[in-house]
This record gives C-alpha cells, structure tokens and sequence, in this order.
C-alpha cells in the first residue's frame, strides 16, 4: 500500500533525531516497516490530566498509517473522539495537520513504540553494559476512524498483523461488534528506528580484566499451537499456523 | 528490600483501575515484582512540550523502588533535573509527596510500562481474537538520584536485573562514568498488573464454525552465550551464564 513515489525515508524532525548515540537512529521506510511488522504489541503513550500514560496494545499496519483498535468504552479510544481533546495544532512540525489530511479534529496526540530486545551486551566494565535492540518510536496524532470501509480495513489487518492469514479464517465482525470497536488511525510521519547490534565496546584499559564478555542472545519463537477444549475433531491446523 | 510490613497489595487509585476488563487487573505486590523480574526492559512515558513520548529502557529493582539510567545528556534524565520542571504536586494522590520524602523537587511524571506477551489467542471470530500476556504499569514521578551510596546501589541493581550476580563479576564504574550516568528513581507506589490467561472465549452461537481456535504460545530464551572477539581463552563462562 505504500505509494510507488513514497521516499526511501520518513524526514528527520527535533523529535526523531536523538541527543544520544545518533549512530543507531535510521529514519529508512523498509527498516521501520520490517521491525513494526515483527510483533503485533506495542506500547502506547498519551496524555492524560497532564499526565503520562503507556500502555501495551495490538496494531496493524497498512502502507504508511498504523491502526490500534480498542473498546468504545477504553480510555484512549474514548479521549480521541472527545470533542474536547486538544489537537495540537501550533506544535512543530503539525500545525495545520488535522485540516491538510481531511479529517475531522479531535485528535489525540500519541507516541508508539515498539521495542525487539535481541540479546544481553556484558562488557568488562559495567559501563559498557547494553542491550542490543531494535526499536520504532512513532510520533504523531491519532485520529478515530469513522469511515465503515476503513474500519473493516483496519480490523482486518489488526488480526493479520498477529497471524497473517487469519482475518480471512475467522468470522468478520458483526454489526454489533463494529459498534462496539474503536479504531484509531495514526499515519507514519515523523518516525524513526534505532538498532544496537554486535559485541560489547569496552575501554583500552579494561581488555586484559579477567570478565567474560560478549553477547547472550534472546531466542523468541512459537510453540506448538494448542486447540481449544471446544474445538471439532474435524477442524484441522490451517497451513498458516503449521508453518509457524 | 521490602520492609516485612509492607502490605501484600498496592493501593488502587484511579489511574490503576482500569475501565476495560477489570477481572484482569491486580494490585499483588508479589505479582507485580514477579513480572518486573522477568525482564529488564520496561517502556518509559514523559511527556515533553505537551506530548507524550515513550522510550524503551533498562531498570532495575530494589524492593519497592524502580531505577532507570541513561547519559545525563539524556532527555528524560535531563528533564528530571530541570527546576522548571513541574512537579504537579496538586494531582490526586501525590500532593505534597516530593516534599514528604525529602527528596527536592524537580521530578519527572512518568509511566513505566513492563509487558510480557505469552500467546496469541485465536477466536473463531475475529472480534474474540487477543492476547495472553502480563503487564505492569507504575505511574509516578521519578526523581534523580543525588546520593552517591543510592546511585551505586541502583547501578548495581541495574546490571544485576540484566544478569543476576553480573554486578560483582564486572569492572564498577569509576568516578568519571558516575558522574557521566543520571539515575532516576521511581517508587512502587500507584502501580497495577494485569493479567489475561487461558483459551479464546467465543460467543455461543459461534461455537460450531469451522475456524480452528486455541492458543499459540511464544516461546522466549536464551541462546547459548556469543564470546567476544576479544575475550582471553583463559575467561570461561561464568556460573551465572551457563544455568541460563
């Protein structure tokens, strides 16, 4: 979905060009797309009563905007469709943002990120301890989707995102429960990577201390899929759960 | 580190009562602890010029007390100790708290997010689909550490959250990396885990569709220990890492 013309590169703004260790920060579309497409949790910032508030939650991806999808009744859901919530309009980078991309204000003004730890750094010094990661922080505002189309869109690549393939072996939503699911809509604009990889980086002086250093690796992968006690006999694992 | 009185729950207040899924909320100390322990990677919230902003980082735990630590040139370590900072000692549940704990104000407002995904449930509806996981959320205001037995303390805590018993095995920091490492402290305080195990619960009617339904686990470990290209023949694995 994203658009063939799309730049190679999200543009660098004072919130995704970091004050530390600037090597690791990328702003590059394949990297940020290939590290948001290996898990389907994130975690979702916002502000509430001034203050903040973080919160794991499930998203999907379709080209260049993410969706996150909640009950009517949830807390985030709900401030972004208060007509009340503030949007933000003179902040940098945004102003005008709300009216430009068609859509009706309220919005509300988050920040997801989503981290791989891939292993343990143990240098000589516990200075140079570290963590090799990959991480996306997303900045933007979110906005509720309304269009029933979009919706229907959304919710599809929500539960695609956790298993790909799935949304077309489940049934779909009902009447009911689109009116009961919020979905918030949150476009990758200003957005960047940062990855740590390799071995521990220790100081000249330490080389000869007699620490073990190097790299634990973490392993993450699938169990065997575990049928639920009601389930048929006759209802074999479908293809897109054997291979995983 | 917890005092023997300390009673087994935190207290609930607003922000740690949820208003979705109230079944899966708690506020057990132990649960909450046994969660923190088994990762050192939370999801720190601040917020900055009116916008959230969530960061993955390392913590370490001490009894009822979170510490967090970066570069002092760092954002949120810097923002903790700006005198401009507010304190917002009028929020519920907090007024007067920098001053009871004489600790001097600045401090940061924060939300520490730790979360454990444990597997994907399948619904036959798309709508029933989730995720079994284990989260703990700790809002607060966190302050920097000033005294330097609390600093090396918590630094120790830090490593020792990575790997335990990594703390003894390593070079300490010296003065000049204390003075380069801001540590914030965050206390146990306004907290809540939540909780979601078991099988998809499908709606009655669905029961007899013919979608495969149950839990796909995720698996996490650790592989075997990479050696640095450095290291000396002579440094075997420590105890600590080959029980991993």
């Amino acid at each position: 979905m994203t658009p063939p013309q799309a730049p190679p590169s999200y543009r660098a703004t004072d919130r995704t060009v970091p004050t530390r260790a600037r090597e690791r920060a990328s702003h590059d579309r394949e990297l940020v797309h290939a590290i948001l497409d290996e898990t389907s949790v994130c975690h979702l910032g916002f502000v509430r009563d001034g203050a903040p508030v973080v919160l794991p939650t499930l998203y999907g991806r379709v080209g260049d905007t993410l969706y996150v999808h909640g009950s009517t009744g949830s807390r985030p859901l709900r401030m972004a469709g208060q007509a009340g919530q503030a949007v933000h309009p003179g902040e940098a980078g945004q102003a005008g943002q709300a009216g430009e991309a068609g859509r009706a204000a309220p919005g509300l003004d988050v920040c997801l990120t989503v981290t791989h730890v891939d292993g343990l750094v143990l240098a000589r010094s516990a200075f140079h301890h570290s963590i090799n990661y990959r991480s996306v922080v997303v900045h933007g505002t979110a906005y509720q989707v309304t269009d029933p189309e979009e919706k229907r869109t959304a919710l599809d690549a929500l539960v695609d995102h956790v298993v790909p393939g799935r949304s077309a072996d489940s049934r779909p939503a009902n009447a009911k429960e689109l009116a009961a699911t919020a979905v918030l809509r949150l476009d990758l604009d200003e957005v960047s990577a940062k990855v740590r990889t390799g071995g521990p980086v220790d100081d000249p002086e330490d080389l000869a201390l007699p620490y073990w250093t190097g790299v634990v690796p973490l392993v993450r992968g699938y169990g065997a899929p575990v049928p639920a006690d009601d389930l048929a006999p006759s209802v074999t694992l479908p293809a897109y759960l054997s291979a995983s």
